[in-house]
C-alpha cells in the first residue's frame, strides 16, 4: 500500500503541481521579500511587474506554506497608501553540519540569514571512518533541532560540509585526505541529520561554503571577485566570479592547497608534492614553529609570536611567502585580483600579512594590490554559516516545494 | 553637415533600424544556417519554432546582406518536398592579423571556417614599437585584402592578435612585456588595418585566439573543459570550460607563463620570479640546450634531439617538468582535467610529453590522465585562424550590423 504523501516527500510530488509559471512567479516574489524585507504586496507587484491581485494570490500562497510573514504597517515612499508590510517568516531556518579535522560543529541560521544556535566539539577527527563520525554529529542536530523548536523555529532543510572534494548530486565524499575519507557514499546518512526535513540535507565542501559566507556576509561587499583561502589543518579555497562561486566543470575548483609552491617540497596527503598545504596549513605552521604537543597550539602560537619568538615568526613568514607564491599564480590562471584569508590566516592576520604582501609583490608585482588582501571577520563559524545560507537560499530558490 | 551613412558606419546606424525581435531571429536563422550547411527555409521554420513566412523574409534580409547564398536543391528528408538550401556566402570573410615576437602574420577566413590566405614574415619584434610595426602589417593587411577580393571575397571585419594582455573594449594592449609594450593605445591604429570594413578590427590576446582555434577547429571535439598552452617566446594559455573560453573578470585568465614554479627562480620580463616562461618558454629552452645564436634555432634543436644530444633532451625535458607543475596547479585551482599543448610544446612532443606526464603524476597524481594529454595539430596558424573564427562568430552574431 502506498504511503500518504509526508512532509519529507513534497519535494518529488510538488512537481506536478504548480504550474512553471506560478512557480517561477512564487520565487520571484519571494526574492523580493528576502531582498527588501517590510516590502507591501503593492510595491511588490510594481517591482516585478505583476498585477497586484496575482502577488496577492502568491503571497496567500507562501503565508500558507510559513515561508513569510505579515508585519507591521508599511507605507510605500511618503504619499503612498499604507499597506502590510511581508518579511521572511523568522520561525522557518535551516541547519548546517561541519566534519573537520579538528572539531565538529552544527548551527542553525533563520531564513533573515541570522545565526540562532551553534554548537562545536574539539575532536580529533583524523582516521575516523564516517560510521564513528556520523552517529556523533546526529546527536548535535538532534541538540540543534531541538533547540531551534524551542526557539519556535521549524528547520526545513540544512547542509553538512566537509573539508574535501565532494560529488553533490550522489551525496558521496571523493577524497577528504585529512580525515583519510576517499570515495564515501553518504546517501543513506545525509538525510538523518535533520529527518523529515522537506527540503533534505546536502553535501559541500567546507571552502566553498566559507567562500559563499564571505560573499554574502563578509568581504562580499567589497570585492565582487576574490579568491577565499580557507585555513584549516588542510588549505582550501573557493573562486568568486562577478559574486558568484566559481565552482569549475566538476565543482572542486579553487583548490589552492593543493597548488604546487615548491619543487622540491615534501610530499602531501594527496599524493602530489611541494604543496601549499605542507607550507601553510595548520599543521605545518605549529611542527615549523617547534609547537609539537597536541591542544591549544594555536594560543601558544600565537603567544609566541606576541613574544618575538624567532622559530614562531619564521615559520609564519614562510607560510605567508608560499602563500602569496600560490594566490599569485592562482591570480595569473584565474585572473584574480582579490583576496581573502580566512581560518588560521585570519588569526596570524599581523604576523602573515606583511610576509604574504611582499611575496605578492616579488612574484607578481601589481597584480593584487595591499588594499585587496582582506582577512575574514567571520572566524570558526565561516563554513557553518555558508553551508547554512546556501541551504536557505535552495529554500528561497524553491518555495513551490512547500506549497501543493 | 552630417556625412551620409557609410559602410563603415552601419554598426552604429543600424542599431535603431531593426527591432529586437527581429535582430534576434536574424541571428537565430543565420546561426541554423551556419551549425547546417544546406539546410532549407522549411526545415530552419521547423528547427526555430518560426512560421515559414517570418523565415523566407528573414532568408531574404539575409540574402540581401550578403551573408547567406542560394545551393543545391535539397530534400528534407526521404519524402520531404525538395526546397532551396542555404548556405553561408563564401564570398564574404574575415581577417586576421597577429603580432608574434618572431614574426608578423595574417590571414584570411571565409564565412565558413576555410583559410584562403595566409602570409607569415619572421622579423625580430622584441623591442619594436608599435609605429615601427603598425606600418608593415598595414601593407600585409592590405595584401591579403587584394587577394581576397581577387577570389571575390569581401572582408567584412578583422581581428589583431598580440602576445600581451589587452583591453579589448579600448582597444589598448595593457602589457606585452615579449615585445616590450605597456599600455599601448591602438584605437587610431586597428581600423586602418581593414578600412571601411563594416564590422572593424578588434583586439586580443594570441593565445586566447589559439586556444578558441583549438575548441572550434582542434581538440575541442573531444574535451569540452580544457587548458591550452601556447608555446611561443612567451608562453600563455586559455582555458576553456563547458566549451567556451573563460577569459575571467578582466579578460586576462589563463596566463600560465606567469605561474610561479620555483620560489627561487630567474626574474622574468613580467617583473615576477621563477615564472614558467623562465623554464618552459623558446628562449629558456634554446639557451638551456645551449643553442645560443639567432637563425633555425628550432630546426637545431630538433636535430640535436634527434642525435640524443644530452643537453637538449634535458632542456626539454626540465620545460616539461615545470610546465608539469604549472598545468598541476591550474588543474588544481581551475578545476580541468585535460591539456592541449600548441606551439613549440607540439613541435617538441615526442621529447616533451613523457617529462610531462611523469610530472604531472609527481606532482597531481591521477588528475590529468595521460590520455587527457594532448598536442596541438594546428601549428603555426592557430592563434590566426582564432582571431578570424572570433571575428567570424561576431559577425554571425549581429547580422543586423549590415541590414537598414
Amino acid at each position: 500500500m502506498p504511503h500518504p504523501p509526508t512532509h519529507a516527500t513534497v519535494g518529488k510530488h510538488a512537481a506536478g503541481r504548480v504550474g512553471d509559471v506560478r512557480r517561477q512567479n512564487l520565487a520571484l516574489v519571494l526574492g523580493g521579500i528576502h531582498r527588501n524585507g517590510g516590502v507591501t504586496r503593492a510595491r511588490l507587484a510594481a517591482d516585478i511587474g505583476l498585477t497586484k491581485a496575482s502577488v496577492s494570490s502568491l503571497v496567500a500562497d507562501l503565508l500558507g506554506a510559513g515561508l513569510v510573514r505579515e508585519d507591521s504597517i508599511a507605507r510605500d515612499g511618503e504619499r503612498g497608501r499604507p499597506g502590510t508590510g511581508l518579511v521572511l517568516n523568522p520561525a522557518r531556518g535551516a541547519l548546517a553540519a561541519e566534519i573537520s579535522v579538528d572539531h565538529l560543529a552544527v548551527g542553525v541560521l533563520d531564513l533573515a540569514g541570522d545565526l540562532l544556535f551553534q554548537e562545536s566539539v574539539e575532536r580529533r577527527n583524523r582516521g575516523s571512518a564516517p560510521a564513528d563520525l556520523l552517529p556523533l554529529l546526529v546527536e548535535m542536530t538532534g541538540r540543534a533541532a531541538i533547540a531551534a523548536a524551542a526557539s519556535g523555529v521549524e528547520l526545513l532543510g540544512g547542509e553538512l560540509t566537509v573539508p574535501g572534494l565532494v560529488d553533490a548530486e550522489r551525496n558521496m565524499v571523493l577524497a577528504a585526505p585529512n580525515l583519510g575519507w576517499t570515495g564515501v557514499d553518504l546517501s543513506t546518512e545525509l538525510p538523518g541529520l535533520l529527518p523529515g526535513a522537506p527540503f533534505g540535507v546536502s553535501l559541500s565542501n567546507e571552502a566553498n561554503s566559507a567562500a559563499l559566507a564571505e560573499l554574502w556576509h563578509g568581504h562580499g561587499a567589497t570585492f565582487s571577485d576574490f579568491l577565499y583561502v580557507s585555513g584549516e589543518v588542510g588549505v582550501g579555497g573557493g573562486l568568486v566570479i562577478d559574486s558568484r562561486l566559481y565552482a569549475g566543470p566538476q565543482g572542486h575548483a579553487g583548490e589552492i592547497g593543493h597548488m604546487v609552491v615548491h619543487p622540491d617540497g615534501p610530499r602531501c596527503a594527496c599524493g602530489g608534492r611541494g604543496c601549499l598545504e605542507a607550507f601553510a596549513g595548520q599543521d605545518a605552521i605549529y611542527s615549523a614553529a617547534g609547537i609539537e604537543q597536541e591542544g591549544r597550539r594555536m594560543e601558544r602560537l600565537l603567544e609566541r609570536l606576541a613574544d618575538g619568538d624567532e622559530g614562531a615568526v619564521s615559520a609564519v613568514e614562510r607560510a605567508g611567502q608560499y602563500l602569496g607564491i600560490a594566490v599569485a599564480s592562482t591570480a595569473r590562471v584565474a585572473n584574480i585580483s582579490a583576496v581573502v584569508l580566512g581560518g588560521h590566516f585570519a588569526a596570524l592576520e599581523d604576523w602573515i600579512a606583511p610576509a604574504l604582501c611582499r611575496s605578492l609583490e616579488r612574484y607578481a608585482p601589481g597584480l593584487i594590490p595591499a588594499g585587496n588582501v582582506a582577512f575574514s571577520g567571520l572566524g570558526q563559524t565561516a563554513a557553518l554559516v555558508g553551508a547554512a545560507a546556501t541551504t536557505v537560499r535552495r529554500i528561497l530558490g524553491r518555495p513551490y516545494e512547500l506549497i501543493s
